[in-house]
This record gives C-alpha cells, sequence and structure tokens, in this order.
C-alpha cells in the first residue's frame, strides 16, 4: 500500500500522520471486501505502507487514474477541514494494497514523505 | 482514536505517518471484532484520529497501562525496522476508538505530532 500526500498544502506532520491513517484505514476495509486475496496477502506479510509525496491535486489525480487503469484500489481523502485545511480539501491518495511490482510503475520516482 | 508517537525516536515525517497508520489499522479491526458499538460510532463520525506525541516508551507505557484501566483498546506498535529503526522497535501507542470524554482523561495534556 502506498499513500501519496499532497505536497502543495504543506500539512504539519500530525496533520500528514492522520491523512495518511485515513487513507490506510479506508483502503484496508475497502480490500477487505473487493480485493479479499490482496488484503490477506497484505495482512500477511506485516500490512507494510510507503508514505510518498506528490506537490499537487492534479498529481494526485492523474496517478488515481493509472492506479484505477491498472485495476488497483484507490481512495482519495477529503478532510474534515478542522485544522490547517478548508473543508473537503483532499490531502492525500492511497493505492493498493497490492504487490510492489504493481505500485512500482505508479509511484515508484516519486521521493518519501 | 489518539496515535501517540514516541517522541525520542525523532521519526522522519513520513515514517512517522506509516507508524500512525499502522495504528489506525490496527485498531479499526480489532474494533471491528471486539468493540462493534464503539467502531460503529467511530465510522459513523468521520473515522476521527488524533495523532500526539509522547516522549519515552516508558511514558507510552504508562499511557497503555492507563488505557486497560479503562478498558479501552489499545495497540503498541513494533516497527519491522527496514529503516530508521531496529527490528522490534516500539514507535507508537494507538488508544480507542472512543470517546473524547474517555481519551481525554489519559492524552488530553499531550502535544499534537
Amino acid at each position: 500500500m502506498v499513500i501519496v500526500v499532497r505536497g502543495e498544502l504543506r500539512l504539519t506532520a500530525g496533520k500528514a500522520a492522520v491523512q495518511v491513517a485515513h487513507a490506510a484505514v479506508l483502503l484496508a476495509q475497502e480490500a477487505a471486501k473487493r480485493a479479499p486475496e490482496a488484503f490477506r496477502a497484505w495482512s500477511a506479510t506485516g500490512q507494510k505502507k510507503i508514505a510518498l509525496v506528490a506537490p499537487t491535486l492534479e498529481a494526485l489525480e492523474t496517478l488515481a487514474r493509472q492506479a484505477r487503469g491498472l485495476g488497483l484500489l484507490w481512495v482519495l481523502v477529503e478532510d474534515a477541514g478542522f485544522t490547517e485545511v478548508p473543508p473537503g480539501t483532499k490531502t492525500c491518495l492511497g493505492i493498493g494494497p497490492a504487490a510492489a511490482s504493481q505500485l512500482d510503475p505508479i509511484t515508484g520516482s516519486l521521493p518519501l514523505l
């Protein structure tokens, strides 16, 4: 599972951590229902997660389209907006869980958060 | 749900985010099984998460004992240790999901991550 944070928002470490956690929980719930095999494989190998960063919302939307094209689960997290960003701001994109070989072509060149 | 990161490890923002996400997913899974009412209430109100920081492992263990004493779910996350910290390092403590009125007496005085 990779989670790509929207760099232009310049979130604090704590705010970014919560957004990444939102994405991880939503993807885990979705995978348990819709991709049970990928979910089991991910659970059996330590529920690996990687946090990356991309500059803009447009970059996240491009990544989401690529994930959809490959049949991967993805979620674009909207923040409730109590702090730091206005309500409904899209803060990060989660993709997976999936094998590294499926995720690398999409997110392999992005820097770590 | 609150997640308390172990400050003395001085994790990068990305590493801390992944540890917080580990705690959130583990707690959500545990709550769905063992505390379905708290889980439903949390899910229906946007799956709120707060990331805090405490200085040491001893501080996290004290908080875990307090959570246990109040009958709250908690998880102490151990990192697989591929980067930044040795394998098995305890990186953060998640508590909940639970009402703010239950969590505040334990973690209400800790600073945000």
